[in-house]
């Protein structure tokens, strides 16, 4: 039976990327989409309007209603730190450590592995990022790769990357 | 001075391809979304909620405010014929043959060429199709390959071979 996906949507939001994912999961993988925001109709890094299927906020203790987190990345995470007070942040923060610690898979692009470093999950974990975004990384091991694939942390370098994840992805939310 | 483009999105819509466009112009190529509908709140294949600018009626009469038309496809084509009457499609078909008479740039993937060559306008032009759409085609020259560049045609066979073409299509807009 194929795992079931919980997708974090940033606001704004890469498009491609999360797409991407969406598309791909079109497949025969269940999932939801969470806007990471107060409501669930945010934007794209384009401006364009669209609508998440629900809030962050009603994601924190259903966890174990999913198998796999997705963070899909965008134009809101260069200015995390200007918010990162804000209700949806926290429990950002909060979510990506409960499917850590519950050993879920923790999936993500470009500054995803960022998140989960402020979420305190990336110790001796190897993941792709952005190049703007790792030199932030101190606990986790960021390479130069396209991507990466380390137990059940799968991340790519950006959105142009994914492609070459998404197999590897694939293969393991089918399982 | 870079070209203006009008990014035609059918609903449902392939949401991966449509923000490979999107996000690649956010490198400076302005653009407008104009919704293959009577409304500018459709969905991608994924269902996802999602609003363009406008509506292809909008654009009729105005595809001199443009320079380049991009048929970004989606799940609204394996049902085209059923609901080729609809207003939104007689406009849809107008507006590319428009487009293709003042030679401006036609861009697109997937069965992009199908409604190219719905509007007759392929004659002589060789395009890269889905391969389930290429038997369709008998005015242009569609081919097998991943994308083609022929004179103002720009295509991709899918969404997954656009990558490829975008380095051609985003020089052609940087002119």
């Amino acid at each position: 039976m194929s795992k079931k996906v919980a997708v974090l949507v940033v606001n704004p939001v890469n498009g491609y990327g999360l797409f991407q994912y969406l598309e791909t999961f079109e497949n025969g993988i269940g999932y939801n989409t969470f806007a990471v925001s107060d409501s669930p109709h945010i934007k794209t890094n384009s401006g364009i309007a669209l609508t998440a299927d629900d809030v962050i906020s009603n994601l924190k203790g259903h966890e174990d209603e999913f198998d796999a987190l997705v963070f899909s990345c965008g134009d809101a995470i260069p200015t995390f730190q200007q918010h990162a007070n804000e209700p949806y942040n926290i429990t950002l923060l909060d979510v990506i450590k409960t499917f850590a610690e519950k050993e879920k898979m923790l999936i993500g692009h470009c500054a995803a592995g960022l998140l989960f470093e402020k979420a305190g999950v990336t110790k001796g974990k190897t993941i792709a990022i952005h190049p703007m975004a790792k030199p932030a990384i101190q606990t986790g091991n960021a390479t130069d790769q396209p991507y990466e694939v380390d137990g059940n942390f799968y991340t790519a370098q950006t959105e142009h990357n994914l492609a070459q994840l998404m197999p590897h992805l694939l293969k393991a939310l089918k399982n």
